[in-house]
This record gives C-alpha cells, sequence and structure tokens, in this order.
C-alpha cells in the first residue's frame, strides 16, 4: 500500500469572547491557538491509496491524538446508544463537547431531527378526533439547560442535583428552536402534544411557567414524575406514562426526546427521534 | 482511484461577541473568514467553518452551504434512525461520505463500538452451558463492501443489484477489523457466533468463501435469507429467525449490525450495537 504525499498544514487563530450579563451564564474564554498539523506518515492520514482497501489494522494508539475525531466517535457512540452508562463526560471531550453545544453543528443535527419530524407529521392521514398526540421530553428536549451546563462544565463534571434544581427554579431555560418549531407545526396539523418529563411533581409551577415563557402556550397533558414513580428507571416510568395514555385511547404518533430512555421500552410511539445530547445520559 | 497529493492550507480567524440580554438570546457575532482549499487531482472541498452560538433561530439556509457541517448532521441522523427510508446518499454528500468512509472517522466510530462490545461482554457471568450467541449481520458488519462502493459512488448511486452481487460472488470482501476483533474475543469467551444476513441462499458458498477468508474461522449457524422469507422486510425476516434461535434455547447476548433493521424487531437480542453505515438504508 503506498501512501499518497498528503501535507494538512493548517494556521488557526481564534479568539472568541462570550458574555452574558443578567442571564444566567458567563463564560469567558480567550484562546490564541496556534497550532501546525501536518501529517505525512502518520496522525491524521487521510491517504488514499492506489488500491483502496484501507480497512487495515491501525498501526497504533496515535490516532487517539487527533482530538476532534475521537470525540467524535464518542459523541456518535452516545448517539447511537451504543456507549450507555456513563455518568460524565470524558475529561479529553470537554472542550470538544462544549464547542459542539455552543457551535453550530449541534443545531444543525438538532435541525435534521426536527426537519425530518416535519417531513413524517405531513405526511401522515390522521383522524380528525383529536386523539392524535406526540410525546415531547422537556429537558435538552423541549427547554434547554444550555445557559446552566456553560457554567457547569458541558457534564465534565458530576451531575450536582442541588444546583441543577436551582437553575430549573429560576424558570428561565430557553426553548430548543428547532423543537418548538416542530411543536408549531405539530399544532398547526391538529396534532396534541403531552409533555412526558423527569421532573418531578414539585418542579410542576415553574416548569409550566418556563414552557410557556418559551414559546410552548399549550398543550394536553404535562406528566411529571410522581413519587408512586420514584426509584423507576426513565425507561420504566416512562413506558408506563405512555401506556396510561395510550389506555385512554390516545394515539402516539410521535415520541421526541434526546435520551434513549424517551424512546424505548412499551408504547414508544409510531416513529420516535432522537435529539442529540453528549452533556449527560439517563438510562 | 488514486491520489498523487492534498494539500489544506487553511488560514482561519475567528472573533465572536455574545451577550445575552434580559431573556432570548442575542447575538453579535463578526468573523472573519479565510480559508484557502486546494485539492488536486481529486474535486473535493472541505471547509472547518467554527461558530459560536447559542440557540438562537437561524437566519436562513446558509448553513446549509457549509459542506462538511451538513453533511455530518445527515450522517448522525441516519445513524441515530432519525432519517429514514432514504435510498441514495444526497448528492452533496458524496464527497463527504466518500472521504468518511475511505478515512480515519469511519475506523474510529467502528472502534469505539467494538470496544463498547467488548466491555459489555467481558462484563457477563455466562453459563457454560454453550447457548450463549452473538448475532453478526455481514456486509459493512463483518465483511466490507467498500472495494465496491469506492468503485460505485460510495452510495450516491442508485444500488445496482447486478454488479453488486458480481462483486459478491469474487468472495473478496475484507472483513471490517474492528468486527473481526469483536469476534475473535467473544470466542475467547466462550460465545457461540451466528452470522444472520439478508445475503440470498444461492450466495451461501461464496459467502462461506468469503468469510473464512476474511479470518472467521467458525459459527455455529449461518443463516441466509431463503425463499420463504421473501419480500419480507429485513426486520421481519431477521426477527423471526433471531425467534427461531431462541426457541431453540439459545439466548442471544448481544447483536451487531450496521443497519437499524438488523437491531430492531423482536428477540433483538440483550444488547444491540450499531455500525456506521452512511452509503445505504436497507428497511
Amino acid at each position: 500500500m503506498s501512501m499518497g504525499g498528503v501535507s494538512l498544514p493548517l494556521f488557526f487563530f481564534f479568539l472568541a469572547t462570550i458574555s452574558a450579563t443578567s442571564h444566567g451564564f458567563s463564560m469567558d474564554i480567550r484562546h490564541l491557538f496556534l497550532a501546525t498539523i501536518s501529517a505525512t506518515s502518520h496522525g491524521f492520514s487521510m491517504d488514499i491509496p492506489h488500491q483502496i482497501h484501507l480497512l487495515r489494522p491501525k498501526a497504533g494508539s496515535r490516532n487517539n491524538d487527533v482530538p476532534g475525531l475521537s470525540c467524535l466517535s464518542w459523541r456518535l457512540g452516545v448517539e447511537t446508544n451504543n456507549v450507555i452508562g456513563w455518568a460524565t463526560v470524558p475529561e479529553k471531550c470537554a472542550g470538544y463537547v462544549g464547542h459542539y453545544m455552543l457551535g453550530q453543528q449541534y443545531r444543525m443535527d438538532s435541525e435534521v431531527v426536527a426537519n425530518e419530524a416535519i417531513l413524517y407529521a405531513q405526511s401522515l392521514k390522521l383522524a380528525g378526533d383529536g386523539k392524535n398526540i406526540w410525546v415531547f421530553d422537556i429537558d435538552e428536549t423541549s427547554l434547554s439547560n444550555l445557559p446552566y451546563y456553560a457554567k457547569n462544565g458541558f457534564g465534565v463534571k458530576p451531575y450536582n442535583p442541588t444546583l441543577f434544581n436551582e437553575w430549573v427554579n429560576t424558570g428561565k431555560a430557553p426553548p430548543l428552536p428547532e423543537s418548538l418549531k416542530l411543536y408549531k407545526k405539530l399544532l398547526l396539523l391538529g396534532i396534541k402534544i403531552v409533555f412526558l418529563t423527569g421532573r418531578p411533581e414539585d418542579q410542576r409551577n415553574v416548569t409550566e411557567a418556563n414552557l410557556k415563557h418559551a414559546g410552548f402556550d399549550t398543550w394536553e397533558k404535562l406528566i411529571l414524575k410522581g413519587s408512586s414513580h420514584s426509584g423507576e428507571t426513565a425507561v420504566v416510568y416512562k413506558s408506563s406514562e405512555r401506556k396510561k395514555l395510550e389506555m385512554k385511547g390516545y394515539r402516539i404518533i410521535g415520541n421526541i426526546g434526546d435520551q434513549w430512555s424517551d424512546l424505548l421500552g412499551t408504547n414508544a410511539g409510531n416513529r420516535t427521534f432522537k435529539l442529540p445530547d453528549p452533556m449527560y445520559y439517563i438510562g
């Protein structure tokens, strides 16, 4: 296998200042980042040999030194439910996940999901009996906790329920714009919305206020996790609540969430949509 | 396909200011983005944009002009089963998918999946009764058709069964190295292998020879799609074959494939693993 000469000099200068005043997050990043990468015999070896047969065992672990690449693989593993049960974002992916969440890729990834969901919903021939519902998870699906996570390490630090609940209780979570767009389209199509969240019952008032403030004006039901479900996994709790909905005659034509535990189990819906979330895992 | 030399000088200057007022994030982004990209003897371009962005509705469709980003979103949509039922890779993602498949990212993405599967298998306390099996799909899971797809447009062209079967009948498909590594580890753990493929019965001999040639020396069963399943979707066919296995007393402790139709349906296995495949979709 011959290696064509590949050189990838990369000069990269990056300066960013992010500041937020009266809102929950502040972040100040000043990077002067200068990197020159040239890969001739190793590393970012995008070598395209004369014979296409790149499926050879890799020479070593050097490839893992390329930050974006391996963290992208980790993120893909998370999003496809291959990487499960993790407690925190890998330390080495801290910067990667932060930039992903604040950057354009997260937005575009979310947009693809919302657009597919809209195309699907528009393709349906729906009975006009008011029984068609779409289940929305709340955190990182309808409302975004990015202002909180931007201040608290983007999932690299262990989950801190005290701090997180303080944030939730401010009621200031913004909407995910792509989900809000989907929500509005669904309402226009006559589909009713059910919010199904792992947030506890005692956050009902602040959650209602936050949803309304974020633009989610109306819903058929807002289901929070009651004490009867305490100790249940998200899959078990959400499956049982979805089953109750179907027993009441609702048809779950769609279901959207950022965790696979929103979408797996029973009564999952005719079609499910997985939004990205590389910051935390709920089983 | 040969590539003499690729040089990718990239000069990137980025300045962003984000400010949030009382609610809804307002943002001011200024960037000076200068990129010089040159690719000799090959027609691809690679833009590396960067933008720090906080949940602001997008101004327009401009983002879709950035090839790498939107094709990455499309690929993520495919891998998460959000984008389904597609016949061919979007034209604009032709170069992206080709480079992905031939480059390091595909390898690393596959490695994450195989490593997770190995960790899972090693964590199990297995009965030593010889009834533990792991189901492997074949194409783009055990064997790679990349040499074929590299010559035939990486999924951009419509599926051509005549040409594809000619390739299959050469019996020259290489193994996916990460899957072969998983396969060998599973055998060492005393787990038996069942290959379950949509390839038809009349490709049994060439498939057996190809598997052996590629290093998959042994298996408990090799299940090809018999004529009794003709017309069935992959989900239906594979579910029914897995059900038969479980009725015979086998325990499907793992199941790996490149298509969600390998992993959905009934009797899917205690845990499933999704390998990447942005080249084609089987429902």
